[in-house]
């Protein structure tokens, strides 16, 4: 370890007061982004924030959007041969259920715990609280060394938790401001509250939502029931062949650019002891229905779906209409794995439906949106740097999991900017973010603080 | 024909001017069931068909309920052998939409149509007209041939547009005052305008709703999307394993009961030249999808069913959400005919669905409601009876109908007061009731009071 790290760290350390003050200051600023009530916290967290990157030498500002600003801060050393993009949220989930918070949720407190000392507060972990780990590590970094190891672009936004809606023109407008080598997000989990992780594949998305139309009109089910269509019936047959008697779907060229898990991700993963049951029993469920043969955490994490996600049609209010309805819908999505093509998949999809519909019915299909799955290269040099700065932090290696779902703001990097996205966090599965009494262990705060600065260090190098 | 009859006939005749006076001065009340507004107006109607029935004699009473009230009469005249109960209601559909109308709903009118003269008005077929054709029957034979050829009680209630909730009390209550050899209602169509009918068949129903439930909570289809079961997918299976590739209900044992068509039946709804296609065209449908081997008409009027006449699960609103919900549902109900037994088709759909349902999923009942077929023995001498008087009358044999849907009232005369029903009526299925412009045809009410007079002599008979 360089002399310069080591100080970094030392300074980490013996600040860890200070920056645990800096966080409760950032905490008690209630910037719920979905309230139009607090517009004005919105705007002073985004101050808040630009002004300690200023603090620490960053050229700052605060950018008006039509929505909540964003904040964009750079300080780029001379000589530097590496540009990082960190991304970060400063605002957070409304509170309500208020009466379930223990203490107010925007009074941040420090709590025993017989696992150690927890930080409680809304945003304490999601995401002020990880933000300010890679913040707290530039500041370590300028204030210890100096300087930083790399050039650095700082972005926050202040409408994650209400859909973003202005990040798309912003991106549009500051394209070349934002371009960096890659971009960084810490808003993740850790494995465990031992295992460091990266996400490394983030599923993509196919929305569709289909109508079956039958007669023109609604039917009386006295006066026309035996001869006609019923469109309810005819849906649930083309849901019904949505799935092979193995799990898998019956869409042609589905599993096309499907690959299969590389045998080290595969055995990294296998090691984990993930407990399949434990996990589907919290929520009321004894087994999986995925793809035969392969085990839960491949299912969501590499292997792609169809679910069904809402259904209506008919009388579907108190008591009874004995109606054969004109139509029914479904919206139904896939996630998406590897180099599946969206687009090919929603051809695929409407194809076969068409294929398949019987006499007598007619089907209109409407479009929800398409992303493809994104995937670290397993060989990029900076995947290696971050997982080798983890492991120096934690003593064990990193995990590069998955995630089943999809975070949009990667997806817009890599379509926007080109870049790709290292995402590390520092979270725990049981942090209760979106939830009264969210926390985030001081362990997560102080070490992710010594991860990041340990990063940065790996990704000059 | 008797000189009595003929009597009767010449007098009907000769006072249909008058007869129609009081049909229009009937049609003035605007007598909405539905509508608290017209509560006063639905007891002026009750005490105005009470008036005319003491102003033929009729012992006449309005008789209150919880609701709108009933009216009752009696007249029974010395030695007649035979007791007839008619019923008919005096509340009317709503007139909305207004601006449909040509005219004011209820200021009733002659229209002049190349087919004919018209009744126009709400109410004027459905059910005023019709059950005025029984009443000045009565009248005639009344007034010019002294008496009655039969005992007659007359029961109108002004519920039957809501749901008739007093029916069922006021039999319970007034069992022996209402009980008679066969039960008259005139409110069922002919086939056409030349062909009288007798509707000898109704479906019985049985409705189920029916709820899937996989995990206990809604989940992120990204988190749990593969493993996790959908219960919206498990309805789907379910509902597509209803039916056979031949259109048959798969249920064990559903169709125990069901007979085959007399062939004397058929032979009659053979001859009838009913246009397939134009029935269901006329509704956006192009083959049907019942029983293979059997024809339309006979698929409504003689065949089970088994509609899906509901279905939800997940989300359903604008836009997209990717959940997997916990609970899916569906209303689900069977037409019967014959014998079918309903509560045995419901333990035997209760228990395919229990035994057909995956690992991870529960399912969960709610009834709602069960009534058996109802069939007109084919022997009957009082449908004999009828149908003679109605070749009478019209020149040709009545055609014994089906109705694909339910009557509750003739399911009430059967199970509370043990009568059988004989559903004569004249509508014809232009006459657009429940819909503005509402008409009878003038030939429907002359020749509908005629067959009455008729029907009364050949029941004595």
């Amino acid at each position: 370890m360089s002399d310069a790290l080591n100080g970094v760290l030392s300074r980490i350390d013996g600040n860890l007061e200070q920056s645990l003050e800096r966080l409760f200051a950032f905490l008690r600023i209630p910037s719920v982004s979905t309230d139009p009530a607090f517009k004005g916290e919105c705007r002073r967290a985004a101050q808040w924030a630009a002004d300690q990157l200023t603090g620490i030498g960053f050229e700052a500002r605060v950018a008006d959007t039509k929505g909540h600003p964003m904040v964009v801060a750079h300080r780029k050393p001379q000589g530097a041969t590496r540009h990082v993009l960190f991304y970060g949220h400063y605002d957070v989930q409304p509170p309500d259920p208020l009466d379930l918070w223990t203490s107010p949720p925007f009074e941040p407190r420090l709590a025993d715990e017989p696992s150690g000392k927890r930080i409680v507060g809304r945003g304490s972990s999601d995401d002020k609280g990880q933000l300010m780990t890679f913040v707290e590590a530039a500041r370590a970094w300028i204030e210890a060394a100096g300087e930083l190891p790399v050039a650095v672009t700082v972005l926050l936004e202040g409408e994650e938790e209400s859909g973003s809606p202005s990040l798309k023109p912003f991106f549009d407008a500051n394209r070349e401001e934002l371009r960096a080598d890659i971009a960084l997000v810490c808003d993740t989990n850790q494995w465990d509250a031992k295992t460091p992780a990266i996400t490394t594949r983030l599923r993509g998305l196919v929305g569709e939502e289909i109508t079956v139309t039958c007669a023109s009109r609604d039917l009386h089910s006295g006066m026309y029931g035996g001869p006609a269509a019923n469109p309810i019936r005819v849906l649930a047959n083309l849901i019904a062949g949505l799935h092979d008697a193995d799990g898998r779907v019956t869409v042609p060229g589905f599993y096309e650019g499907v690959e299969e898990l590389d045998p080290a991700v595969k055995a990294q993963w296998d090691a984990l002891g993930f407990n399949e049951s434990a996990f589907l029993g919290e929520v009321g469920l004894s087994s999986s229905i995925g793809e035969k043969g392969r085990g839960v955490l491949e299912q969501i994490w590499a292997r792609p779906t169809c679910e069904i996600n809402g259904i209506f049609g008919g009388y579907t209010g108190e008591g009874f209409k004995t109606v054969i309805p004109s139509q029914a819908s479904a919206k139904i999505s896939f996630r998406l794995v590897g180099k599946q093509d969206p687009h090919k998949i929603r051809t695929a999809f409407r194809g076969l439906l068409r294929e398949r519909l019987p006499e007598n019915a007619q089907i209109s299909f409407q479009e929800h949106g398409a992303s493809p799955a994104l995937e670290l290269p397993g060989d990029s040099p900076d995947l290696a740097a971050a997982a080798a700065a983890l492991g120096d932090e934690w003593g064990r290696p990193a995990l590069l999991m998955g995630s089943g779902g999809s975070i949009p703001i990667v997806g817009a990097f890599k379509s926007e900017l080109g870049m790709d996205t290292l995402l590390v966090g520092f979270a725990l599965d049981d942090d209760r973010i979106h939830s009264p009494n969210e926390k985030y262990e001081l362990s997560s705060f102080h070490k992710g603080i010594r991860s990041w600065a340990r990063i940065l260090a790996r990704l000059a190098a």
